[in-house]
């Protein structure tokens, strides 16, 4: 039984008697019943896929000789599959290379988005690997009512943002769909390669699309699926066609992985392995994944100090209790508390945030105190984001755009 | 209602009570239980296309100046979607292009696919205009149990072949759709804007895919109908958007160009016209389309001479009588002499081909005396563009698929 059919059948048997409290989790839709959001054990079984370990923490640290990521340590990334083949590869000295991506769907990135891409700096520079970026602006255009000029114009912006966070110009290759596929035939070559060998049927079972949507989309799986396969970038990769890869990406865009490594080895290629993370909440709570279209729920790359101030103290749900003489003897609670899921993203220091952890849900702390240490923390990095910004010109984001060997040795 | 649903309606009033007698005609099929072949009058109210009529014919003549192709005058371009509007603009000397291309499924052409190239020259010439050719070796790879090495390489073949009939290398441009797809975004951005545009249900109802075909069949469409707009080729028309487009074709293409009619307005881009010619009948006889599968059902263009003269002698279907004296008495019937249909296709001269036709159907001449007629217009044709073919090496064919302005004034 394929990945794809188990995950389907595992989807089923956990509908059984239950389908009122399943999280609804596909690469368009994230929503939980639940004030502590999606229950990831459970879409592990969904899914097919393994847990990020203690053992598997351990063996990165080991192989790599640095110390884990937070976002490892803190169960942001939760979730992999075939990681210990990547580990073992590099215990081999033989070469891997990293894809992530993005939707350019909003002018304004939002924290949220950074979660992939800060992960996937850190494993390029800890594992020393080549990258490559896709931006789906066909996706977009296809599911969006929006003008294909529009979609083009956003997606230079949100390159622009990505580069933003410090990649390494030598390392990394990030391209446009809209322009990208019209500049490589073999790309182009490699998505009909997929495209021969997903049938309608399995797109439905997958991503539940319908005999009404038209068939851009319904192909549009094969596209996101390509840059998973080395032999799609032949300038980058000098030719060869079966240099694995790693994904690091949110778990809701697994089902397009999924179907690529049921492709894989029909079309003589390898399976690339994940690296899933949990989603970043909204600032009214963890029940929905942040969202970019609605400016109240999300800190945007582009706020102000003060924006950010401001939203913070407005809108972050609070885990903390009615009246301050009820938290004291209550205690605040952490897992619903939105400062403190923000600030186990984003604040470095691993004693710090066990400390505050300890003191709000003693009720010690109230969330006020919270939400000011947060409000700190992400000014510092969205105005750190914002002044690397000011120096991304076109000829810079061009530059990542170019297809070039990268610097590595194949 | 539009013309797809109006064929799809059109279709289903014919269906009732004589589904029976319903020629079976789409890109991949065709099909008569008639000896006579496929009713083509029928076709025409089924597809919603126009006949082209002597008042069409006369006004290509008095527009041009020039005399009609044998294949108008012949009833083998028979039917058109809007000529009209493309001979109103060669008389206010605007610009217009033609389109047509081919399926690159087997390495040696036959004397069927010739026909759409023949006429092709034909209206380059006459008219003046650009032209350009693809060749959907993508399709290919998607139909049939072949690797993309091979349909790469029998793509290049069918392109010498096609050149060989002596396109103007100045006015003519050819691509493969797996390269080309990946030398030119604008391309690559048609067709995304094509696929937003047409449902699975749409595809389903004009070429009845099903959800058990593979989502490259589904999206296939749009990559036929993409070169029906001038904005597909920003090279080749110097970036001019909205030049109109006449496509000959063999009328088992009107599908496809039927849904490109149907989304041209609403991507703001100009309906393509049309000219749509009757099938190549097969050695055996009218009922079916000749196929290159069957070499002994057709005539390729790597026939020798000696291979052209014994299958004509040997598989040529005859409307003669069984005997000698019965056939001088009731005389022969050209409508399913096959000799006599490859004749009214190949034999330029008019006054021979009545004169043929009269003794043919008084008795007078036997088929032995058509079918050696045929064999030395065979031999000439193939042997000359065997000739030709020699002079083809791979740098004159790259240079009919080297993406550049052609010559012409837009």
């Amino acid at each position: 039984m394929s990945e794809v059919q188990a995950a389907q059948v595992a989807s089923i048997d956990l509908n059984k008697g239950e389908t009122a409290n399943e999280d609804l989790v596909d690469p368009w839709n994230v929503q939980s019943s639940s004030a502590t959001g999606v229950d990831y054990d459970k879409l592990i079984v969904r899914f097919g896929s393994t847990p990020i370990d203690d053992e598997l923490i351990q063996r990165i640290e080991r192989v790599t000789g640095k110390p884990a990521h937070p976002f490892l340590k803190r169960g942001i990334f939760f979730s992999h599959r075939e990681m210990h083949k990547i580990l073992d590869l590099h215990e081999q000295k033989k070469p891997f290379y990293l894809y992530t991506g993005r939707g350019p769907s909003s002018e304004a990135m939002h924290m949220g988005h950074l979660i992939p891409f800060v992960f996937t700096k850190w494993l390029q520079e800890t594992f020393d690997v080549p990258l490559v970026i896709q931006m789906t602006d066909d996706e977009k255009y296809l599911w969006k009512d929006i003008s294909m000029e529009e979609v083009k114009r956003v997606a230079l912006e949100n390159v622009k943002d990505i580069i933003s966070l410090g990649f390494d110009v030598e390392k990394t290759f990030i391209f446009c769909d809209l322009n990208y596929i019209g500049q490589c035939p073999g790309f182009y070559q490699v998505i009909v390669q997929i495209q021969k060998h997903v049938t309608f049927n399995q797109v439905k079972g997958i991503f539940g699309f319908g005999d009404s949507d038209c068939i851009g989309k319904i192909s549009f799986p094969a596209i996101q699926a390509a840059p998973s396969f080395s032999i799609a970038f032949p300038q980058i990769f000098n030719g060869r066609r079966n240099i694995p890869c790693l994904i690091p990406c949110a778990i809701d865009q697994d089902p397009y992985f999924r179907m690529t490594r049921d492709v894989a080895p029909r079309i003589n290629l390898p399976k690339p392995a994940l690296l899933h993370s949990i989603f970043f909440p909204a600032l009214q709570g963890a029940t929905s994944k942040m969202s970019a279209s609605d400016q109240n729920s999300c800190i945007l790359l582009t706020d102000t100090p003060n924006q950010i101030k401001n939203k913070i103290n407005k809108y972050a749900f609070s885990g903390g209790q009615a009246t301050v003489e009820e938290h004291k003897e209550k205690g605040g609670n952490c897992d619903i508390d939105v400062s403190f899921q923000y600030l186990k993203f984003f604040l470095e220091d691993d004693q710090k945030l066990e400390k505050i952890r300890q003191e709000y849900t003693s009720g010690e702390l109230l969330t006020g105190h919270l939400k000011k240490e947060l409000i700190g923390v992400l000014q510092q990095i969205v105005g750190s984001i914002q002044e690397k910004r000011k120096a991304i010109t076109d000829e810079v984001a061009q530059e990542f755009m170019t297809p070039r060997k990268l610097k590595f040795d194949y």
